[in-house]
C-alpha cells in the first residue's frame, strides 16, 4: 500500500498536527518529511501541490492542507 | 473509542476532502455532520473550536481545518 507523506517545518501547528494525524492514521503508513531539515525536498512538496505546512499529501495524491503553520513560499526564502 | 467528527457543508472542496481522509481513517471511527442540513449543529461546532469547514475534530478535541471550503460565519447567514 502506497503511503501518505506528511509534510511540516517544526512549527508548534506542525508539531499538533502530526500528533493528531498519529493518532488516527497509522503511523507506518505515513512518511514525515521536515522540510526545514530536508530542504532538498521543497521542490518535490511544491511540484505535488503543497502550498503550506502542515500538509498531508495522500497515496491518491490529493493535498490536504491542515490548519496553517507557514507558506511553503517563506520556506524557501 | 471516541470517533472523530469531519464537519462539512457540501461544498466541492469538503466532499473531496470527505473521500480522502475516509480512505486514510476507518469510517466507522467518524461521524460525518453536513452543516447545511443540520443547521443545529452549528452552534456545537463553533464551540469545538471549528472556524470553517471541511474540518474535522478529532476524538482528544483538536480541531484539524483541511484546505478551506466555507468560513463557518458563511454558513450561518
Amino acid at each position: 500500500m502506497k503511503k501518505s507523506t506528511f509534510y511540516h517545518a517544526g512549527c508548534p501547528v506542525c508539531v499538533s498536527a502530526e500528533q493528531d494525524l498519529l493518532n488516527l492514521i497509522n503511523p507506518k503508513q505515513v512518511d514525515i518529511i521536515h522540510l526545514g531539515d530536508q530542504r532538498e525536498k521543497l521542490s518535490e512538496a511544491e511540484k505535488l501541490g503543497v502550498q503550506s505546512v502542515p500538509a498531508l499529501v495522500t497515496p491518491e495524491g490529493s493535498v490536504l492542507h491542515i490548519n496553517f503553520g507557514a507558506a511553503l513560499a517563506d520556506l524557501k526564502s
